[in-house]
């Protein structure tokens, strides 16, 4: 437990924290500009940036049972995610939501590959198995999305869009996995494995590149 | 944690058990008419009935880590849920169920005060910083609705109706804080804290009162 | 904790393993394929196989406060549903997947007479009072289905089919409960517990049986 809250505070406390303040706030956003979409009201804006920032981490640290929760500890983020969406709502127009959101996938790539890495070696750290770390590695990057998605009625797009997003977050986490059998220093595994999932994202996001669809005959149906 | 059980009897063991329980009765009215709506079958009635009382009380006790829930310490008010909900299947029509949402506002009114108030006192009391107390104690008012709406697969209103709701249970859940801080006897500060929300609440309703929209040159889109 | 342990471990050490497995896959495969149909990509296929296979049993736990979570005690089915989710993509078509849903109703009701069962005496061990153990057993074989069909943004169908599901495993709940009171060997009512629910819910799936519906005068409306 202990080790647990050093590794965590080191995650925060070194000069990851800038990239790490960017993915929370990148992945906020993308809740803040999904909100926007479907007209949800402040309360409902609030909801879906906190949920998109925070959800991930937060159903991570229920399963391993690790406390506090990232925003009970930093709960000064809140105040910034409050501040950020006030800001957002009054300056925001619907052009400016568009131009957003491709500007926001490569923060949001960051944040993938920075969640995976940080929420599998917290796993490890609380004596998970290998694939099961992996496993809530890829659930703390990937859940803020889904329970964004959920939340304004829409199947979660990381299940339905057939671009490499989990599976980006599942061999980085790997990625941990190896190191720590080998040895490595957590910084550098850390490191590696965040690059590692940020790279394959974006190169996913560079090529176009879509996972293999169902086969032909579903089609036809 | 004795404490935080002491204050938690003490809501239920007072004055406050009839208010307290007519709350709880009206967050699962709302779910079974919302699931009546819906055509849900009775399974879904009770569900949704059960999901809309306990949800939001359910989810904070998850998240500050506190046993028993409330149902299960309670148990009997899931006797009594299965009751009237039988008992509404049996006798409810449409034209009384459009009578029912109406009159249920008052109630339902009721209930979001009191759950924003001690759920936010179970917080503080669980050593939660301030912000997080109140979000905590606007969740356990609004978690409920939330998951009745995501039930029966509609975006969930407290997000995107543009009434005040959420926002009562926040404001609210900041006199609770203030009380505290001033030294207040939890009595009354709780009282208070629950009257200002449902008087906000109440205020909403008579007035028709509609957060800010978004700015204009969305609806051109 | 100890027993509970040992209870658990009971269920799945003897010749219940297969027929677990069994209804585990029949879970997993109904999630496959619910998010086949509804062309989910790889990632969306193998989360809602595991939701559907894991996330009732999980939920359970998460609430009775039990740790580890089967899948990360036995974290090599895992492996298993990654494999068979692999091989399902490669080979299934969609003529097979309407096949196999049929097929399935079979497994699916072993699965949910032996999850209703265990869960609910996992409760009463957890010294759940018998309503809540027996809920508890319902939500345990019932949770996986209902996060699928939130998955895939449809109501779910145990609220909405009007066909007995949860209410049979809802009755088998009480046999444990009745097994329990009168001192009957644990193996002895699960046994009996399972079967029960199987039985009910064979018997309303070959008559076609369902559950009265909303009052006539809903349909006019």
């Amino acid at each position: 437990m202990n080790e647990s809250v050093e590794i965590f505070n080191w995650t925060l406390s070194k000069a990851q924290i800038v990239i790490e303040v960017l993915a929370i706030m990148a992945f906020a956003l993308s809740g803040l500009i999904e909100a926007a979409r479907h007209k949800l009201d402040a309360v409902g804006v609030f909801v879906a940036a906190g949920l998109t920032a925070f959800g991930g981490g937060t159903l991570r640290d229920l399963l391993i049972d690790r406390r506090p929760f990232f925003w009970v500890e930093h709960y000064y983020w809140l105040w910034v995610l409050l501040l950020v969406g006030l800001a957002a709502m009054a300056f925001m127009r619907s052009h400016t939501l568009e131009l957003t959101e491709k500007a926001m996938q490569w923060p949001d790539a960051l944040g993938l590959g920075l969640f995976a890495a940080s929420g599998t070696q917290l796993a490890l750290v609380a004596e998970m198995p290998a694939l099961v770390a992996v496993l809530m590695g890829m659930m703390s990057a990937v859940t803020g999305g889904v329970l964004r998605d959920i939340v304004v009625n829409e199947i979660p797009r990381a299940f339905s869009d057939y671009r490499p997003y989990a599976v980006c977050a599942f061999l980085g986490g790997w990625v941990v996995v190896l190191g720590e059998a080998v040895g490595l220093n957590s910084t550098v595994t850390l490191v590696t494995a965040a690059g590692v999932t940020i790279a394959l994202r974006g190169a996913a996001l560079l090529t176009d590149y879509r996972l293999p669809e169902w086969r032909k005959e579903r089609e036809n149906r």
